[in-house]
């Protein structure tokens, strides 16, 4: 297991942005304290990465990101025809090798910080360069740690990451990747990840209180063409600390395998079989996309 | 009972503003997409009004806002006689006659979105005129519907009000004032409010798993100076369903009276003894400060 010096693997570079029906410079953009997103935390977002220089799964993103304001009551102001072509010609226009997409969506302005008033949103893209985590993390195995707390609204993916950020010092002095989200004795998902395990052979997740992650859908389906048993159901906090192998799934993480948790050994303490197997399945998919 | 058009009692004048060290033009704040307090909705704030032109308890909304932060692990970049001094010169600079100042501070600009950096917050006091509710609600008292739901952190004043403004428009159609969180059969606070029932001459509010509101503890002060039995404790949706009076506090609020919940009738339907007392109370106080 490695440690990480850096919290993200996402660049800092980013060039121009998409903002309320233009494509802008980043530093043009430029958001009101009267933005609800801002005063009253009512805001949706995705994050998206390239393959082969194209969206990566840009209609499952789309969809998901419309749950999720729909999920809250927000309008998204524009289709998905239109956010496809930004997203193109910001691609070629920012010219990253590998880029993020993320995309956010807030109440927008309000005259009185509160009222949300439809067709007032605030709709950004902006982009990133995407630099992936350390090959040695897949090699090895990452450590994550627990943490008891469950997400509001789960199934919408809302800019709520207070509870990730105050675990943050307490991660990295674990030396771990991720926070493991537990309530009740109840595994559910990581702070920005879906969390799997693997119990003589089988590949449980489960599904739900959970924001339904894209990469963990794509795992699902490849275990199952893989002729491996697939479960999606609640998994025993118990369980995951007997589990043979456990790992996560993320859009900027693929497959990470994990091999401790809260300090203790998962399994052997080494990538599994089962997870190297899906992580060359998911290598081969994503290469052929 | 009265209807209400507005969500909000406050006006959309707003002049000069602080904003990270300098006094600026409301439009000259420019809040980055890359924020945390947007991104992530790592945030807290405070609001306070005026009384006779000066900030209405002062140091206890300083404390709250100091406490919030506390409570998220995030710094407030400046101190409180700098604090007051900035407010002061702004509500001069503005020069309304009664004021909201409302202060937010989030983790500030974050090159990757996501970590927090002590000394990046971004530290914002905004003012706006200050339009009490209408008078006829003091006197013939407010609707307010429930809505199961507890906050996350509830003694820390964050940015998150998601609950609240997706249950706006069933609260519009109730013709309510305020929304009234109930978790386990457990009265909690409102959406923007403290809340408080009489019974049998009691004071009753609850203390636990709500933000401690400023009007709150001055109403205790108030009802204990005046010999009313006062109790800070649980209170079952039973009991505040058949008290003899319910009401609200809150900053721009004062006490609200509370005559209909969910439709159901409190008390006769009229404003009570107790609090019309108490109301007359906080404005002798407030008149004198």
């Amino acid at each position: 297991m490695i440690e990480y010096k850096s919290d993200t693997n996402l660049s800092i570079m980013k060039k121009y942005s998409y903002f309320n029906g233009k494509i802008v410079a980043l530093k043009n953009i430029k958001i009101s304290p009267y933005d609800i997103g801002l005063l009253r935390g009512y805001g949706v977002f995705d994050v998206m990465r390239t393959q082969n220089s194209k969206p990566f799964l840009l209609a499952e993103h789309w969809q998901r990101l419309k749950n999720s304001a729909k999920d809250l009551g927000l309008n998204v102001p524009i289709a998905k025809e239109r956010y496809k072509k930004i997203v193109e010609r910001l691609l070629k226009l920012n010219g990253f090798k590998k880029s993020i997409v993320r995309t956010v969506v807030t109440g927008g302005y309000s005259d009185n910080g509160f009222s949300y008033q439809p067709g007032k949103e605030t709709f950004i893209i902006l982009m990133e360069k995407f630099i992936p985590l350390p090959k040695e993390i897949y090699a090895r195995g990452a450590g994550v740690i627990t943490q008891k707390f469950s997400r509001y609204r789960p199934q919408a993916k809302i800019t709520n990451y207070v509870e990730a950020i105050r675990n943050q010092s307490r991660k990295k002095a674990a030396g771990a990747l991720e926070i493991v989200y537990i309530e009740n004795g109840k595994i559910l998902e990581a702070s920005t990840s879906n969390i799997f395990m693997v119990k003589d052979g089988a590949v449980i997740t489960p599904k739900d209180e959970i924001l339904i992650g894209i990469t963990r859908n794509l795992v699902i389906k490849l275990a199952k063409k893989n002729k491996l048993k697939c479960e999606e159901r609640n998994i025993s906090e118990k369980e995951l600390f007997s589990a043979d192998e456990v790992f996560l799934t993320a859009t900027t993480k693929n497959i990470v395998p994990v091999v401790k948790i809260d300090n203790k050994k998962i399994g052997n303490g080494r990538v599994g079989p089962v997870t190297k197997s899906l992580i060359n399945q998911l290598e081969k998919f994503v290469k052929n996309y």
